[in-house]
């Protein structure tokens, strides 16, 4: 006795409720794009992080989608070094571009500072003139191990605040998401084509809708756990047809973990929604290779074009390569050099 | 045309594998129960953080239990301050002790350092006698309006350190955190009285057993998706009275959402398991209030027993309190006074 709903972009949004803070977020995005928009800037919305989907109102169980948000973070520094302006609208908590180098799990921070002992438990420092000397406590320094890292990420880090040319924005569930994109990318129409979608967040295939929530935790004790979800609408046919009015540069995410899945998939998703570009990657070696699966019109070069029109083309590093070579720098060279094609050639 | 098992914790771990690391974990947690045993100092078992129930096998979805890992994270602190050796089993990722005061998202430590613009774009250092001047970069400080409370945590932080006071351990799913805490409790058993266990972790009440995982990333585009998954076996039963033999102090939690459901469960789970106290709290006022629940004779006094022989005893801190000011220290510090009467009166 199934009860589930066919959800259309147009009755999700009809009938799931906007998050509380959307409004705000979206005055703040817009006073972004129009500074960058009068600037001639570049934009890039990178989404990053995995959706929830909670199964209580008070939330204390949701499904989850595996994602550290390694990729959209790294990527985000790659935009910003290339001159864009970034939206990077991620997982709350999800990784950071720059301080993504010092997760607190992996390299945590606390570990490379050092208290110096100077011959006094605590040092003074005049405030400015005629201030009182105020204590400030034993000198803490960066260990000089790890200086040279740090002195990098730093500056980058302070640079991109200098300039305003980073934006942050957060979600926690699909539903979330999903206002903030189609709200953001209404936003965005004003750039045309000088907007460009790095679509890496790993968004949930599946949802409750708000009218099937329990209010309370869900009590065990009473045997096993049914859950029955909905799916989520294909976001992606609006957003390209819709929202963006087929101007924007799409790039959207494959991730599988039966590689054999990956280029036939991506080439359903891009017959069906008419986008750019679809990135596949499959769970075991993303960070090594991935495919970039294009329509040949959107594609500069034909490197294995074939009878249906798609161009594949691999990204790969070298699995020896060392550790500060990240595959995102070149997945990032690789893009821009088409969104500059897609600029240039007004009608595909 | 359910096929769902009720699963004992025996038939449990019979037909569920264990982690790959549980052996070389196991081996470091026992070198650190004895050097503490013969110390003779107190050890408290910490865990912290949510587990995951994973959908595939190739995990790319997966169900989790809300938990930043605040309380546990903030209470091993405590314990160690009070001199215990602390074995902090936590989620990966979720805070830990120390470092939970800079999550890189709500108080990231890059946004107080600064770069001091020497003459020279770069320093040099000796590193020694005979070597060669070596490129330090600019020199790095700390902010001062963060000196005074990283000057305190770093210390805290490095005198644990030198200490080896803390021993931590990482889970990810469910299965992880039942295999561990099955083979840590046997190791901390040779402590009698002197172990504590602190089960602060939001432990899934469901799971996918392995026989039932499929191996990829579910399909969607095929309608609505179905989960079923079975009960947990109640894994306090044989912690109580056969892994540590009735002998440890075992402190269990309950979160509720609905506050009127918090003290009736917390008896509940004492009169089935028999250890020594419950500490409920409900979800929006867990950092102001906890209820302990225990049996009246394992507690110090009477403060409202009743007919049933439970005792409630309530924690509460002001909501006007200073941020300072942690619910988690008046939690440790009763703790330990009860741990501590539980250790003098061998029998009870």
């Amino acid at each position: 006795m199934s009860e589930s709903t066919t959800f259309s972009a147009e009755s999700y949004f009809a009938t799931q409720p906007a998050p509380s803070f959307l409004e705000e977020d979206v005055h703040k995005v817009r006073e972004f794009v129009e500074r960058h928009a009068r600037a001639g800037r570049k934009v890039v919305l990178v989404t990053s992080g995995g959706t929830t989907v909670p199964l209580e109102l008070n939330v204390v169980r949701f499904l989850d989608n595996f994602s550290a948000g390694t990729r959209g973070a790294t990527s985000a520094e790659y935009f910003l070094k290339a001159g864009y302006a970034v939206i990077f609208m991620h997982r709350q908590f999800s990784l950071q571009p720059f301080s993504r180098h010092y997760s607190h799990s992996t390299h945590p921070f606390l570990d490379f500072l050092e208290m110096e002992q100077t011959g006094a438990e605590t040092e003074t420092k005049l405030d400015g003139v005629g201030s009182e000397p105020q204590r400030v406590g034993p000198h803490i320094s960066v260990k000089l191990s790890e200086r040279t890292q740090l002195v990098e990420v730093l500056a980058a880090y302070k640079a991109v605040h200098k300039a305003g040319t980073l934006h942050t924005l957060t979600f926690v569930t699909v539903n979330d998401y999903l206002w903030l994109l189609r709200a953001v990318s209404q936003e965005l129409s004003v750039l045309g084509r000088n907007a460009l979608y790095y679509l890496a967040a790993a968004v949930s295939d599946f949802f409750l809708p708000r009218q099937k929530l329990s209010e309370h935790k869900i009590q065990s004790g009473k045997g096993s756990l049914h859950i029955e979800m909905d799916q989520v609408p294909k976001i992606l046919k609006p957003l390209v047809s819709e929202w963006t009015q087929g101007q924007a540069f799409i790039v959207s995410f494959k991730l599988e973990t039966d590689p054999s899945l990956l280029v036939p998939k991506a080439r359903t998703a891009l017959a069906r929604y008419g986008h750019q570009v679809v990135i596949g990657n499959d769970l075991h070696h993303r960070k090594h290779r991935v495919v970039f699966v294009a329509p040949a019109h959107a594609s500069r070069a034909a490197q294995s074009d074939d009878a249906e029109g798609f161009v594949e083309t691999w990204i790969r590093i070298d699995t020896n390569a060392p550790p500060s070579k990240e595959i995102e720098e070149d997945i990032i060279a690789e893009l821009i050099s088409r969104h500059q094609s897609w600029i240039n050639h007004t009608s595909v």
